[in-house]
């Protein structure tokens, strides 16, 4: 089963208050378990390049099932991964992303959050996984 | 001054119901002033291909401050605009697409809908526009 | 010899001037004999999606040495060039984009107009076209 | 407010101005508060290859509000936003592009300028960022 509106609606939400919260401006992209856009929003001055970067974030996090920043550590110069961010259209591999499971640890989409440093990217983003039920 | 995130999301809900009120699965985007992407939400079992159009449209929609079905009529075949899909990365200029305004009748960005008729789409199109006060 | 930047410029402004006149918001582009962008201006309020327009325009003019409309009759379904708007990464087939000539005879680059109805496009991007000396 | 033409053309006339002082040949390109290309010049015999990087400059800077360069120095191997530049189509994350501000301090586009070293780059494009009122 796939992450539904009502569950994407939910984490953008939580996200959107966790980055109240932390005085912070998100953009918020959930996607389904084909890596297709679900909800996203862009929270009242947040940065415009970081619109893709929260899509690209979410679609990253569910393509390898593993939170982007697992994936940014063998991407580097001489790992084993080097510049895999050249395929699928563009790929972001620094925090931010993190796939979503259901209660029975099937992923069911991912979340990916974009705007800030990010350490705060990743916090908001677990805001967002973690309310989802 | 752009559409604000509450503003594009009371679009987003109000054309949600509309389409449950007509039993309709919608993909909805709303993009700024700048034809970037503000807010977006897919209901449950709506066809994936419709999310690009959606956010398409929305685009469109806005990039010629009319709605998408106005610039299809001279697109067409022998018309003066025939073939304009084909600039910005992909026109849609079918129904579905629908600049909105403020009070002061300025263009604070455009809403874009996808998933069923065109004529039903511009109709879900329509409730979103209105619920931006 | 290429089309120099002070070339382009006057014709931006005369292409300019010739909208105001025509009380009209112009996206006005000029590229030069490798169709690569040598000049651009969008006049305050002009439609975003003419952007783009306005390029391609000036680039078909130069792809094929000949105005954009007349590429245009050639592309219709039936027509012996049907949809070659899909090479060079899209083309624009309707009035707007003219070649530019020196006085030898000798192209020297082109502009492209978007803005309005093709008929203005095309009368704006004579005004410019005419400026170059 | 986003920038008027005026004001684009007025920036564009003064980073020429600096380029030509230092004996450089630069595109300059102009964005708005949307990152749309608002003018553009590229000076003869500048090279071709930055007319693109020119409005990558630009926009980027308008993406994340802040220089380019700034960017760069957080998008080198081990950095936390290691190829950031696969996101948007591509961003140029070197100095060259920088913001643009209003009396009152509101971003109202960017300029970007490529053609020399990054150094002149951004010497140039901060002649044309003060040429903005």
């Amino acid at each position: 089963m796939g992450i539904t509106l009502e569950q994407a609606q939910a984490a953008v939400n939580a996200a959107k208050e966790k980055a109240q919260e932390l005085d912070l401006k998100m953009n918020i992209a959930l996607v389904d378990p084909g890596a297709n856009l679900t909800a996203f929003a862009r929270m009242d001055g947040a940065w415009l390049g970081s619109i893709d970067i929260a899509v690209k974030k979410a679609r990253t996090a569910r393509f390898f099932d593993m939170p982007t920043g697992d994936l940014g550590q063998a991407s580097q110069p001489g790992g084993s991964l080097y510049n895999i961010e050249h395929s699928n259209g563009g790929l972001i591999t620094f925090p931010g992303g993190i796939p979503i499971k259901d209660g029975n640890g099937e992923i069911i989409g991912a979340i990916g959050v974009s705007g800030s440093t990010v350490e705060n990217d990743h916090t908001v983003a677990e805001a967002g996984m973690n309310a989802v039920k």
